[in-house]
């Protein structure tokens, strides 16, 4: 006697003699319900619900009544209310029958942060128990060879590719597990670990490397869900502050790349017994890894020598994604885990720059959007479902306060937030560290140290904003002269605090102006490639983009004129990338796919990108060319012609 | 215009545009004609020679004159006399191409070696000159995407996974190498080494691990010849003299394994070295290897713990071939190198029959051969091409000289020869290490040391034909008593050296009684799976196989009947085996499908065994079983049936 089963989602339907298990009936008709026991009643992970449809109304006795597989059922993952194991229900009469997202294999998890989508689940590394007949001696096959053939019979797995721990360790395991194992199986190819009896636990961690921080996710394989996140200072700052210092340290020194490896690799192992202790698992769990970063951390990471990124034509060893094994990587976790590198757009577009655009998924919609990533140099991704372009734009290290007369790193003490009274041009800031703003009481002035990337962003547009310094980028006296305004050498200077000193100088608003032109120029020359004038949408990535006001961005003229409530920070936009690629082999694809088909932009050899540099130089006015910007902030007048000339001090 | 093309041997034809390269030519219809630098003249290794047919004479204006890379070519493989490089000749006439094997990809060797068939050469590891265009600023593609874009343009290479260490030198390579590198590429798939421009040296190492020595023959790969060979003695018999002593060791020590594995990789790494120094290359030219050896010796190699194969139902970690990188063995020889170790039939049958199979040939012909490795355990195949059958045999340790009296292993000072003198029953013999023979002048008595498996061998058959030791095997004081027979306790010993003393004792016969009965009795199991009563060729493989003299271990009745002249040593043939997997590629695979279809029997299960065994216990004797031994050897006739009772001294 057949029975008609439907399942949902999927739709897929089918006859089967009564008396078929759901997981059967569900594999019969590639309906992707999840198992990781292979329908033994351990793992829970193929629990199912009952549906309706017209005519078959969801009743409990369309499937078999409950038997000890169910009810004595004490697995890892609870068995919720009203659901059934897929294993254990049997077809009894016409059932619709529903597949939770949690029960398939390939399944979105939501993050519960703003502006992430849900993320597909569909990791590279499976788990699958197996019960391997033991061997005899009238018929003399290896032990390994029963292994592939019983994963070849219960889960079609075949022509694997054995590591050789595996080797190692398959016939201790074995007897220990009483001749049933559990096996993780990584793109259905390779053999990469084996455990006695049944096991469900699959640990990955994603890392985001930054040329000053260190980011780390540890996330579940199983079901997606993040255990711990922390981060480290890159130790290779103690080599130089920003890339091309580093750069030029491997230059100069034999044995630079061997070092900047070795402590980069370092750090990235004590990140991860942080995130192990973290959570309280164990190491030897974690079966996979992704990471993400610009092309120079990218290939430090990786043992290759950065030296051809420092000098034109800036070629990268390779643009390809790589699975190198992680124990070559210094990284203590199992012995068969693999790292998978995201793959690099060009010598200065990275792996944290597709991370990024697989995060932001500037491919998958209709919106043209700008992605802007902003280091020493800005990484800019301009495009949409039809086109993507990119490019990088030699921005040098302003942004990050370096050339800043009292820059430093976005550290504790940095100032990081300006505003300046229009009326009396008096400053108050916050550094970081304090919560108070300068102006409150209790603030503690000793601790100020200088001024970090965002603070002189905000002190150079609240400048421009209060008419002391012009559309050109001139340190002015205003008609009304103020103290703060101090006249040195040749050019003004704004005291931002007095004691400590930290000022804002004429060179200060030079070195911004350079950076934010080449930013802009860059960004420019995409919408030109792409043949736009405007974007739907800007997204600041990064710890750069994370601190900084878009409204400050846009009134200094670092990114094209938009809607503002259209300009926002994408935050760790990389570190989800890297997170993405951990969790999902379909996302792998997707991003070595469009990162293959980004058209690469190269401003060194576009005569336009200086055009628009040059252009770009001016701080934008209230009339001409941010009439978007004009809208919402009260940006200052274009300068008579006539008081354009007192650019010094007399 | 064009031209008609004929190439010989493959008789593949086609039409060519006049100038056309012969190169070119053969690429096109797929001609098998060898090139490393890609038809650029350099390497010399598709050198072609005008052949003609009826119609189409050898004209030398059929090809266009030598130009200046023929006239000035230097490469390292000499242009032969009337030899053509084909990259460079071009076609003028219809022509008659004939490709010499060296030119050939796929290509035989004949060895100067007894016995050993012509060895295909068709390594794994193929070598590619290839030219990369270089990193331009316009478009910025990865160093390493150009290189397998010209790959797979210029050699047709694509989907190649490439080692990390290759990365790792790849831009400091192709610019030393000024964008031309030569790459070694092995199964057509992996990536594994590269060198700045031409380079036409590979070389491979093929090993035979037996547990008392270790052989290494180290090879051209390009070529096939055999540059070295050379061998040493396996440091194991430090931790037991035989397998099962080794294996004890392992069990009773926890890291027992771990050192076994130490010395042998250690050995191994050193016999590297002779080989090495003797040839006169480098260890960085060794770019691929193999291995055989018996299971227990197999397994320590690579690392397995070997514990298994010392109860029932002995079973290994695994039966197939594998790839295993050199490195991870110990081995400094190129870092891309892997180590492919041969195929394991079963439990007590390793890579080192695989290895015979592979050499001695058996299902490539009709032929019934019986061939039989004798160490700790005997390993036996039997078969021809319509059925291949294994088993090993539990002939214990006495035929390596344990278990005996005055045993010890084949060294200096060991009998090896025996004869006795029919009527005087005096005996003389020669030892290990010394011309002469006992009854020589000058020979040293003082060097005598004991007797090893193949002096004892030759002792009871000789004792045997002489009358002091009768079918059963009971050693008896003959009619004219002779000094040499001595009582002991209650059986007789024959006195084979007076100073120092060396004895054959009742115990020594019943001992070598035992084993041979067992080596009997496994060959008669296969036969009688076979379906037969005798055999075409019985071959004696090994260093046992090399010292017995067939027509004693035929007396003795160790092997079954066959003409004398149809049983013969096969030398080193695992050895050789050894060294065909590492020169072609289609050996490997022809001895992994000859080995999974080999019919695995295994004697411990089998009742027949037992009788066979017991059967097999009496030495043969004139009338029967042996008649084909009894045409040629004078055999003893059977005693008479009251004698047989006087077994005891009185």
């Amino acid at each position: 006697m057949t029975r008609q089963v439907v399942f949902s989602p999927s739709g897929r339907r089918g006859a089967f003699p009564e008396g078929t298990t759901v997981l059967d009936a569900a594999r019969a008709l590639g309906v992707d319900l999840d198992s990781v026991c292979g329908g033994r009643g351990i793992c829970g992970r193929c629990q199912v619900v009952m549906g309706s449809r017209p005519g078959v109304e969801a009743r409990p006795d369309r499937l078999s009544e409950p038997g000890p597989t169910e009810t004595d059922y004490q697995g890892r993952r609870p068995l919720g209310a009203g659901h059934r194991l897929g294993c254990a229900a049997r077809i009894v009469e016409d059932v619709v029958i529903d597949v939770p997202a949690d029960s398939q294999v390939h399944r979105q998890v939501v993050r519960k942060r703003a502006g992430v989508a849900a993320l597909p689940v569909d990791p590279v590394v499976r788990l699958h128990y197996v019960e391997v007949p033991e061997p005899d001696l009238a018929s003399p096959t290896g032990d390994l060879e029963r292994l592939l053939a019983a994963l070849e019979q219960e889960w079609g797995l075949s022509r694997l590719v054995v590591d050789p721990p595996v080797l190692t360790d398959l016939q201790t395991t074995l007897r220990s597990g009483n001749w049933a194992v559990t096996v993780a199986v990584r793109h259905a190819r390779d053999l990469i670990g084996i455990w006695p009896g049944f096991r469900d636990v699959a640990l990955g961690v994603a890392f985001d490397v930054g040329s000053t921080t260190i980011a780390g996710h540890l996330c579940d394989l199983l079901t997606g869900s993040v255990l711990a996140t922390s981060g480290v200072m890159n130790p290779q700052i103690g080599f130089g502050e920003d890339l091309m210092s580093r750069v030029s340290y491997v230059m100069m020194n034999d044995d630079g790349a061997t070092r900047l490896t070795d402590v980069v690799r370092g750090a990235l192992d004590d990140l991860l017994g942080e995130l192990i202790t973290e959570a309280g698992v164990d190491r030897g769990d974690v079966l996979e890894l992704s990471v993400v970063g610009n092309p120079i951390m990218h290939h430090l990471l990786l043992g290759l020598d950065p030296r051809e990124l420092g000098t034109a034509p800036f070629a990268l060893v390779t643009t390809s994604a790589l699975d190198t094994p992680a124990i070559d990587l210094g990284l203590q976790v199992h012995r068969g885990a693999r790292v998978y590198s995201l793959p690099c757009i060009a010598g200065h577009v990275g792996a944290d720059a597709a991370g990024v655009v697989l995060s932001e998924g500037p491919h998958r919609g209709e919106r043209l959007q700008l992605l802007v990533d902003v280091g020493t140099n800005a990484e800019l991704v301009l495009g949409n479902q039809d086109r993507l372009l990119a490019a990088s734009s030699p921005t040098g290290p302003a942004f990050e306060g370096a050339q800043i007369s009292s820059g430093q790193r976005a550290a504790p003490g940095a100032i990081e937030r300006v505003r300046v009274d229009r009326a009396t041009l008096e400053p108050r800031f916050s550094v970081i560290g304090q919560e108070l703003w300068s102006d409150e009481p209790g603030f503690d002035f000793g601790a100020v140290t200088g001024v970090c990337g965002s603070g002189i962003i905000e002190a150079i547009a609240e400048l421009h904003l209060a008419g002391v310094i012009d559309t050109d980028g001139v340190i002015r006296q205003p008609a009304n002269p103020s103290s703060r305004v101090v006249a040195s050498d040749r050019t003004f200077s704004y005291v931002l605090c007095a004691e400590p000193l930290v000022e804002v100088t004429q060179n200060d608003v030079r070195a911004v102006q350079l950076a934010k032109a080449a930013l802009h120029a860059g960004a420019r020359l995409l919408m030109d490639h792409y043949g736009v004038d405007q974007v739907d949408e800007i997204r600041l990535a990064g710890a750069f983009g994370s601190h900084i006001d878009p409204k400050y961005a846009m009134v200094l003229g670092m990114i094209p004129d938009c809607d503002l409530d259209r300009v926002s920070a994408a935050g760790n936009a990389a570190g989800v990338g890297a997170m993405m690629a951990l969790l999902s082999g379909v996302a792998r694809s997707e991003i070595e796919e469009v990162t293959n088909q980004i058209e690469k932009v190269e401003t060194a050899v576009e005569p336009r990108f200086q055009e628009h540099f040059v252009a770009a130089l001016a701080i934008p006015h209230k009339t001409n060319p941010y009439p978007l910007l004009s809208k919402v902030v009260d940006m200052p007048p274009r300068p008579e012609p006539g008081e354009r000339r007192r650019r010094h001090p007399r």
